[in-house]
């Protein structure tokens, strides 16, 4: 029968691809936090050797697939393709990290949802029989991001309570056509949705729209809902997002069923670690999905999965020039190994 | 038999994905250019109507995708897909152009690459059975890319000899599963290649090492050689990195066999206007391909092409902190229709 495409926006792979291993590295704070001991990496050093926010941010996806390919068995030269991307200017965190590695590279921008993207096309180019071996990797750094988004650390600029913490981490998958693992079953591709919301210091009530928009539609076209997974996650919405997110659901008459499961409410202790509503940035999911929870799917601790990706598509210039901020997720169905 | 991976980095689609529509949108100084009557939509406003440049190349896009729709006689939101991407920070001319169209968006970022990056993803969605009626899209504004990558434009900066001229223009291309057109009918990855090159104002140099790495893996891989070609095109060498890429293909023994074309020497008159070493930017691959090359398979005077997009890796911020320019280029065949 082969892969089919499903409803308006889904499709369902039929050998679904194999996550075969994963790898995560992490930062001071959030080797701090409770999940502390799901990461493979972890270092004090913001820097991580570099002398910029910027190379250390590289640094860190270099990290995250050395110990990739180490836990595979596999030199990095024989990975087939790696889709990855992150949110600095010109995705120069992931390009840095391929270059003159000689290993195929498709670079992606999808802000936060970039971990759901790069799995999704990874499950597109093994499923579809075009490459083995396929990495999804991303990235995000609390200072590269505070930079470039906000203000320089130096200024000490106050948080508002609405803001996010960007997480300082990098995750990897490696997706095969065989072997043992969690399975991809499923995806769905988000719209890029956008209901007004102005500001850059509270996006995961911006995000919010786009996971609900992505959720329902998955559900819609694959037929299924809430009660077929042990749990729905989200990007990085935060608690504030996570709470937009279940008033507009429940107004929609869509039931998550309770089970919403945030990474921007898992990866800090939000009560003690001075975050805010939580954690953000690519590297939030990427660094909560390539530990804990595939860990768990592996285990079978987790049955099945909606992993849903969530990224804020707002830059500074559009910011500036008095635009809303436009949220898109993409959705993954993975199954326990 | 399927689709196959193909040597070390490419794919053969088994069904050839078939593009049977293309659109272009054009500025003012390129419909003053030789490739003039090949555009679809031309403007001499260089704001399209809008406030900035960034919303002007915004505009460009959503008018690509109308006039994609109207030529192909297809509803905007039956597109089952758009793969697209851009230059500006945070790649928002591709994802302010999708918000609230309800179509599914994939966002990419491979700088002047990303329309044979595009190109490629959409037959990989295509040929492996997930979506049909998918868009690859893509494009680039001078004053937007100047004001971002270099000076803004009231500056006044003198351009060096060696400078492009980034191209003002959209465009975008329908892959279907049937249907009539040129079809694509094998790919090649590319990797991240960096020679250490550190001069902004001289790009093409830059990434010629990556193009000829990338056709050279493609000949390899496929077993093909520039004689199976009419024309091997690479996306903004421009005149000096077309030069330098025929030299170090000389060097190292690969025969272009006169075949070589390069779209930032095509969509101006390098003689009369004033461009210096030709044009750039990821419109300048794009509109030369949905016009002038597309139209030319279509109409069988060209029988197969290689498409090289070509893309320099940089950021403002790597080049502040000292980095080389790494270069990329992914590579498309497409046979006439």
């Amino acid at each position: 029968m082969g892969n089919q495409k499903c409803g308006k926006h889904s499709f369902i792979l039929d050998k679904p691809p194999v996550i075969t291993t994963w790898a995560s590295v992490a930062g001071k704070k959030e080797s701090e936090g409770p999940l502390s001991s799901t990461f493979d990496i972890t270092k004090k050093d913001s820097y991580f050797g570099e002398k910029t926010w910027e190379q250390a941010e590289k640094r860190m996806q270099q990290i995250a697939l050395e110990q990739l390919s180490k836990k595979a068995g596999i030199p990095k030269r024989d990975f087939g393709l790696v889709f990855s991307g992150d949110l600095l200017n010109q995705c120069i965190g992931s390009s840095f990290t391929l270059r003159n590695t000689g290993i195929p590279h498709i670079g992606l921008y999808g802000a936060c949802s970039t971990m759901s993207e790069s799995l999704l096309l990874a499950s597109m180019a093994v499923g579809g029989g075009f490459f083995d071996k396929v990495v999804a990797m991303t990235s995000s750094h609390f200072a590269s991001s505070e930079r470039q988004y906000r203000f320089p650390l130096g200024y000490g600029g106050q948080r508002p309570p609405t803001a996010q913490w960007t997480v300082t981490g990098s995750g990897a998958a490696l997706v095969c056509a065989g072997g043992k693992g969690p399975q991809i079953t499923g995806c769905t591709v988000g719209t890029v949705t956008d209901l007004g919301i102005k500001d850059a210091n509270n996006m995961g009530p911006a995000m919010a729209p786009a996971a609900l928009a992505t959720i329902r539609t998955h559900f819609e076209d694959m037929k299924t809902s809430a009660e077929d997974f042990d749990l729905i996650v989200t990007g990085d919405l935060g608690q504030l997002g996570k709470e937009a997110l279940l008033t507009i659901a429940q107004k929609e008459g869509i039931s998550l069923g309770g089970k919403l499961m945030d990474c921007g409410t898992q990866v800090f202790d939000l009560l003690k670690q001075d975050v805010h509503s939580g954690g953000s940035g690519c590297g939030c999911s990427a660094i909560v999905l390539c530990g804990h929870l595939l860990d768990q799917l592996n285990s079978g601790k987790l049955k099945k999965i909606l992993f849903c990706g969530t990224g804020a598509l707002l830059s500074p210039v559009s910011t500036q020039q008095g635009l809303p901020i436009p949220g898109v997720c993409h959705a993954v169905s993975i199954c326990g190994g």
